[in-house]
């Protein structure tokens, strides 16, 4: 057999932890699949002391020096399993651009500055693959970039964080408030001591930022995401989905579209809507992530799985190992970054959105045409309306629907709401998607 | 720009008729996407006089020699879409020898004798794709054969015949028997003139081989493949299904295992299926396809989609036609065939599978006892035994859900229940998948 392929390991938690076992326990299917014996050349931790259970590895390989294993000529692979910007793409640039392939589920670094990574991987001939960023072990990037590359892709809409998830589907099925439902996330490991990445949709506008760059061949950053998180979601918003047939989950979308001279553009956004029952996305419930995908030939996709946790994320890991370890060896890499389409990110205001407006409105006559009023000099365009008795005695509910408008016009139309006398109050404003 | 990478496609049906569409409409993102531009260099069809409509493409271009066509030194690439084994085998075979790659969407070909084609791709150091071959535009191919391939996959359980799950699924919401639902399938263009290779699964068998195949690194053939249709699924089946909280769906499932002496086995069969509402394929309706995917690490992934139609298809054929364009610019192959595992195929009769049976059987003491004594002699495990009232005054009904057992017991086991004098009748026999 051919000599083998060595890797370095940057990070030995959770997800590390699980790749050095699924190296140990798949060894022979793995080196029977790459040609080639897969050996760990090194793992690099914070602190060397720590007890790591039963991991089947030699602790001679643990290093506190992450940077001195990467430049070691005896690593051809580098693993990247910690996280962060920096010192995350110090290390992986110096990987790359001595030739080294990398393997990294650094959402966070391929968001922010995905550029750098790409060019680095570009000047040095190495490979640069990333599956476990997005959706843990879900394939998507394979699918993306290689599957769907004779198609076009006109929309990504995906759930790609399980805390929310949980806790969204846990005020679905319980009626819960947002509070109590993170309290009970929390408790069963769910989210995090400190929840905010995954409650206000850093983590989710990180992997739309990934997803969208694949779609649509164009360099997304995070910083181009608009972003929403789920902490202003109600108990009163989840009972309002629920009267229009519809569940609340928190969305990353990136679509296609068109700006006022027809130039095409991608807008990529991150917010919570409502989504009709009917949607294969409705049905995703817990902590699991999906990815649905609209092309023009392929029409309707969806990929499921789990989106974290140890052992799916270093499934992905070790795919993405068997990849670059068979290119390696073959002499070959695989395609580069795809960016060719290089479309303008549109602002969230020109995004084309839906919204579902609950109002509490005085019970008299001229209501209804008080409120479709405000609606029309907005430009927006009401789909349905529906008038029923509200709280008091002297209220009534108006709980409207829109077609398809600006969002800023759509925000717009909301802030006038809230300032109308005859509305006591605006109970839900939460935008549509997912079809009629 | 580079000079084009040149396609001779075999066949223009629907799906040839969409490949020429989709590449004269996608033609400059795909030249983008590949680094040179995509030219037809001919279309081989069997008459040359047919009205192909407005479709994009010089006349002069067709030939009825598709191997005069595959053997032309300016051919680069050859796509089959005309299905069967011969010629079209003849026709790949001689492109793979001669170093010019092959998209092909022949699940049959494939299925039947996939050997010779991965032989003869090696022998010519040429790729061979096959996407479109099962589940249309659904990518399955690259995350089966790269994206998983750090991981273990323990079981396949795929809905991935369009026609048939659109008649199960009419049955399942209108209560119609298969011949009413066949009939609608027809009328509405689901289902064929002679529906045969749809209804009695050996569409669906074909794609099960090709599944099986790449998820367990081992030649499965359709031979190899047990394989019932679903024309004598009842509407007392559906109707017992729902009592259960199931539907019946024609599953493919292809499940690693292990024979007496302890060596792993796989087994591949095609049938219907009970399976629980609860279960991600339960929602898979009309004549969508979705393949889900129980692995090690990853856990429980799912792939959904449209499983045929020309757009479909033709969107898988270009995915691999950009792929293996793009290796040949670049001078490399992809990995070819993995079929190291080597794994025994199983015989149906050694499968594990769970049964629902429904009898009719007279109301009188002992019965219970009489079919119990049934079940035990066959060593086969009651899960779950629900007595009702029966059809008649003297009758009462016994459903009865077994645990996992060899599926030859099972069998042997409702055998002797139809001889039994208290059996006025076995209404219902189903296999159970998917979960408690």
């Amino acid at each position: 057999m051919t000599s083998p392929v060595r890797l370095a390991l940057l990070g030995c938690g959770t997800v590390g932890s699980d790749v050095v076992r699924l190296l140990h326990e798949q060894s022979a299917d793995l080196a029977a699949r790459i040609g080639a014996p897969l050996e760990i050349a090194g793992i690099a931790v914070r602190r060397l002391g720590r007890d790591r259970g039963d991991l089947p590895v030699d602790p001679a390989l643990f290093t506190t020096d992450p940077l001195g294993l990467v430049k070691r000529d005896d690593v051809d692979v580098v693993v990247e399993v910690v996280g962060g910007i920096e010192p995350a793409r110090t290390w992986l640039v110096e990987a790359l651009r001595a030739g080294k392939s990398v393997v990294t589920a650094n959402k966070a670094l391929l968001a922010e500055d995905g550029a750098t990574l790409h060019d680095a991987a570009a000047e040095g001939g190495a490979d640069l693959y990333y599956e476990a960023s997005v959706a843990g072990a879900i394939p998507l990037l394979r699918p993306l970039r290689e599957s769907l590359h004779g198609d076009r892709i006109n929309r990504v809409t995906g759930i790609v964080n399980g805390t929310t998830n949980f806790i969204l589907s846990a005020m679905d099925v319980t009626g819960a408030g947002f509070a109590e439902a993170l309290e009970e996330a929390t408790e069963l490991g769910y989210a995090e001591a400190d929840p905010t990445a995954d409650v206000e949709g850093f983590d989710a506008a990180a992997k739309a930022a990934i997803l969208a760059s694949l779609a649509f061949h164009t360099r997304v950053t995070a910083a181009d995401v608009h972003r929403e998180g789920i902490t202003e979601v109600t108990a009163a918003d989840v009972a309002s989905a629920k009267a229009m047939g519809c569940t609340i989950k928190l969305l990353c979308i990136a679509a296609r579209g068109a700006d006022a001279a027809g130039r095409e553009t991608v807008s990529v956004r991150v917010h919570p809507a409502m989504i009709p029952l009917t949607h294969p996305l409705a049905g995703v419930g817990d902590a699991f992530n999906a990815v649905f995908v609209e092309a023009e030939a392929a029409g309707q996709l969806m990929f499921y799985g789990r989106g974290a946790g140890g052992a799916p994320t270093a499934s992905a890991v070790l795919g993405d190992v068997v990849a670059v370890a068979r290119n390696r060896l073959a002499g070959v890499h695989a395609a580069s970054e795809s960016a060719y389409a290089d479309l303008p990110v549109r602002p969230m205001g020109e995004a084309l959105t839906r919204y579902h407006v609950s109002l509490d409105v005085a019970d008299r006559p001229g209501v209804l045409e008080a409120v479709a009023g405000v609606f029309a000099r907005h430009e927006v365009s009401i789909a349905t309306v529906r008038q029923g008795p509200g709280g008091g005695g002297s209220d009534a509910e108006l709980v409207i629907v829109t077609h398809v408008a600006p969002d800023a016009a759509l925000a717009a139309t909301v802030r006038e709401l809230r300032g109308l006398d005859i509305v006591r109050s605006v109970t839900s404003v939460l935008r549509v998607e997912g079809g009629a």
